[in-house]
């Protein structure tokens, strides 16, 4: 298997900067996001403090960066990390049933603005899954119920689709949905998710759908999650001047990193990061000679 | 006195960074450095990793930073500070017998490159000084030395020589001087400064030349220096993740927190640092009312 050097999982500001200085420094990079880039930074209005950019629209920042990437060549991989595993000197990271292998990870996952559900933490694992791709053959020919943070996440519902017997879909967001026929859409406000005999329930605001399996699909998950083992405080990477986080190996920096959610300050970091990435695969590589 | 929000130190990309989210912050900036921005940014020659720019000249880079300033309305004050006074509650910036008042003050100085010259801190305050305007009236009708570290610093030179009675000028820099005819450019590598019964001399590797004063001109000026009490580390702020000082209300951004010396880092950490000086101003409006 390829063995990157660094993966970079996130296309925001700060993933795709810390792309763009670890290329410079010839490292192999696998940059995995949405090559639609930050979702946040397509719907934002209007940026004022991206300095070189006066009062830009946020697609138009977006279109910048996208040609920044084009000119160097540099590819995004349209692949969902679900698990960042640490093997020592090198990570895997699982995609699926994929795995994937780099040995230095650069955090630039955004800030997960939705708070977990109540149930959804406690039940994780046991009924509650962050995966689709992970867990759909759990329930092949069942029930399951997704609850979707953005758009984006209508493809996964789609493919449960396919497996599941039925699809209860909750989106968490206004805009209409374009789902497969067969997929039941839900527009009330999800409570909770609890537990029945045999099974798990979406509790809205109106009533209790009962499931044998609930997806929470959000852009970003957790990153404590992400990444077992790795020191977060109040939700966010902990991470020193460097973007050095608790695993060594292991980077982070933009919004993951903690307030303030700003473009120039996730792009500054994301190339510290990319450095101080750099610098320790040089020590690893000095130490192994 | 107007006495000014935040002062902020320095233009290059961290000072004008800080500049930008101050003032769309509403707070009353003053900005204080030279309006052809950085110097090092004027002279390089293409930078590849700030983010939304693929393979800009320096200069391409700094008109695009000018351009954002102007377009805000943000102007640049070209006044040389020589130091800074925590008085408690606020800041007084010295510029030569000026004295200029903020509530907060953000350094974005950039990093002094040149080591201090042998005897140069010795004799600080002792016959040798940092600050033309400051000093000069010590000199009047006197031999005074001038090391100057950039063409910047001719302009210091040729004040001198209005009030000296003779003025020696040592470029450390290889561009042709632009002088009054009474000041002696000498080109010779120098080496230290010493003293001598009555006075100093600036030892160069091919003789000695004595003054009554030398007068040591450089862009920046060490951040321990200009800031009494501030605690540095291996010439470096001491910040943390919030590009806090060690002194309240004192703020630093850029290459003069440390390396890695790049743009985009140090532009975020200019954005970083403003939010930090407005939410301190913020809470010590809090505090008093």
């Amino acid at each position: 298997m390829e063995r990157y050097d660094i993966a970079i999982i996130g296309t925001g500001p700060a993933g795709l900067s810390a792309a763009v200085t670890a290329t410079i420094r010839n490292k192999r990079v696998l940059l995995l996001g949405s090559r639609d880039l930050s979702e946040k930074l397509e719907k934002a209005r209007e940026i004022r403090n991206y300095l070189g950019f006066p009062a830009v629209k946020g697609p138009d920042l977006a279109a910048a960066f996208g040609r920044h990437l084009d000119e160097m060549g540099i590819q995004i991989t349209e692949k969902r990390i679900s698990a960042v595993y640490a093997m020592g000197d090198y990570f895997v990271l699982q995609s699926g049933e994929e795995m994937l292998e780099a040995a230095a990870v650069i955090l630039a996952t955004g800030v997960t603005q939705a708070k977990p559900l109540p149930g959804e933490e406690e039940l994780l694992g046991r009924g509650v899954s962050y995966c689709a791709t992970c867990d759909a053959p759990l329930y092949r020919g069942k029930t399951a119920a997704v609850i979707g943070y953005s758009p984006r996440e209508e493809s996964e519902a789609a493919f449960l689709s396919e497996v599941c017997g039925r699809v209860l879909y909750f989106p968490v967001y206004p805009q209409e949905t374009h789902l497969p026929g067969s997929v039941i859409v839900i527009r009330e406000k999800v409570l909770e998710i609890g537990e029945t005999e045999g099974g798990r329930v979406v509790r809205t605001a109106e009533r209790e759908y009962p499931a044998d399996g609930v997806f929470v699909l959000r852009e970003a998950i957790a990153p404590s999650r992400l990444v077992p083992g790795l020191e977060t405080e109040a939700g966010h990477v902990k991470v020193d001047r460097s973007m050095r986080a608790s695993i060594p190996g292991v980077f982070a920096c933009g919004d993951v990193t903690g307030a303030p959610y700003q473009y120039i300050k996730a792009a500054g970091e994301g190339n510290v990061a990319a450095l101080s990435a750099v610098k320790y695969l040089d020590e690893m590589k000095r130490n192994n000679a």
